[in-house]
């Protein structure tokens, strides 16, 4: 089990990323940002900046790992890895699918996972050995054993190159019900059993680490599409994260087939 | 101008429709939905009688054209157009990007629209002689006058056919920031100075009327592709909705040449 030392101190960081965010928000309607001082920059740098200094206080061992000040001390036993604002393209134009994810990983492993959304007030956290909940509540993903019956969620097409196109759009045709411009709340949508797939691609660490936690502590499956358990290295994944183990193993043969 | 009269009802419609739809929002999780008694069919259902109900209890003369139930005097001088839940497949994700669609057409021209997002609480009200408000707040469309600035929102790509996609992919990849999954908050978000431009195909005038209507107050421009403005009648239609008219100009020629 994950102390709940942990957990509340997880919970904190999503807290204070919130407000930072939240205060960012639509302030910058202009058509030409600065490409280093957008609001989105401005507000990305600033959470992550406060959760590293949080957690420098309380944990001054623990290493971490964040898409806007990389890494420090990430041979540590824990890393914290932080994504401030996954979706900035969605915080741009105003839309609230976008959130701060954070991961616990212990020796390159998961296994405590945050999934903030700011504007909607919604916040998964949980992991493998730590039942998932929103805003305190326990959720669990759906049974959903058949791709013919599944909602998939998708942020953009875009993100499939070449061959891989063809085989996302192979689960994509199959599916009951496709759904782009999900970001990172396609991932809670599978934790609270409302959607039954994501699948993308070209992910980083701290894009899936958080969201692959999240998902398992509330019954569900997520890996690369070979089927391999997420850890922390690597980059440019592909990622299939089903609510249904039975349903992620049928969408696995269809992503691996040539 | 528009009599306050009528904005205050198109008010009052929103707000008895949003407590509708949001007491069926994410009740029914299961993946096997019945077709004709699924949570979004019933709130759908149950918004749209509720409106017309008040409609013909307040406005006797006037004529209603709904998603669900169909026209009733629609050669009445006024006729109210609404769609109870535009974006039915968000609402089945649990994705709040779906709203009420809601419309005053006079003689054929929409005078007053609004989008109302039930989740997150927006309420957008206006038209071509009323300035449109965010929740009371007037809002106004950005300068955007080069589609290699502009953001653009499409619900999915799967609602062009044959040669529009090309068409739609001309305007796509010439566009600063595609986003994808907007629904009825794209016209919204036009209207709020956050995004640039919406394109999409295959809309029913309950999808269109009111969102023009919204954006013009706005100080947009909504057309059909050709140009043409927006009226009852027909359906069917590819819409181009832009925040500055200069880009809605530029966006017509290059979705017009074949």
């Amino acid at each position: 089990m994950i102390p709940d030392d942990f957990c509340r101190f997880a919970d904190h960081l999503a807290e204070q990323a919130r407000a930072i965010v939240l205060d960012h928000y639509r302030t910058g309607v202009a058509v030409e940002d600065k490409a280093d001082m957008s609001p989105v920059t401005i507000a990305d740098r600033a959470a992550e900046a406060r959760m590293r200094t949080l957690i420098a206080e309380r944990f001054p061992d623990h290493g971490m790992l964040g898409e806007e000040y990389g890494s420090e001390r990430d041979d540590a036993e824990y890393v914290w890895v932080m994504d401030p604002i996954d979706g900035t393209k969605a915080f741009i134009c105003g839309i609230p699918v976008f959130g701060t994810l954070i991961a616990l990983v212990r020796e390159g492993e998961p296994v405590l996972g945050v999934i903030d959304l700011p504007v909607t007030g919604e916040r998964f956290i949980g992991g493998p050995a730590r039942a998932t909940t929103l805003n305190g509540r326990p959720v669990r993903t759906r049974p959903c054993a058949s791709v013919s019956r599944a909602i998939v969620a998708t942020t953009t097409p875009d993100m499939f190159e070449g061959e891989d196109m063809e085989r996302f759009l192979r689960v994509r045709r199959a599916a009951r019900l496709p759904r782009y411009g999900t970001d990172c709340y396609g991932y809670g949508l599978v934790a609270a059993g409302m959607i039954d797939l994501v699948i993308e691609a070209d992910l980083a660490p701290y894009d899936y680490l958080g969201p692959a936690a999240v998902i398992e502590g509330a019954g569900g499956t997520v890996t690369d599409w070979e089927g391999r358990p997420l850890r922390l290295g690597g980059g440019g994944e592909r990622i299939v994260a089903a609510g249904d183990p039975v349903l992620h193993a049928e969408v696995r043969r269809m992503l691996g087939e040539g």
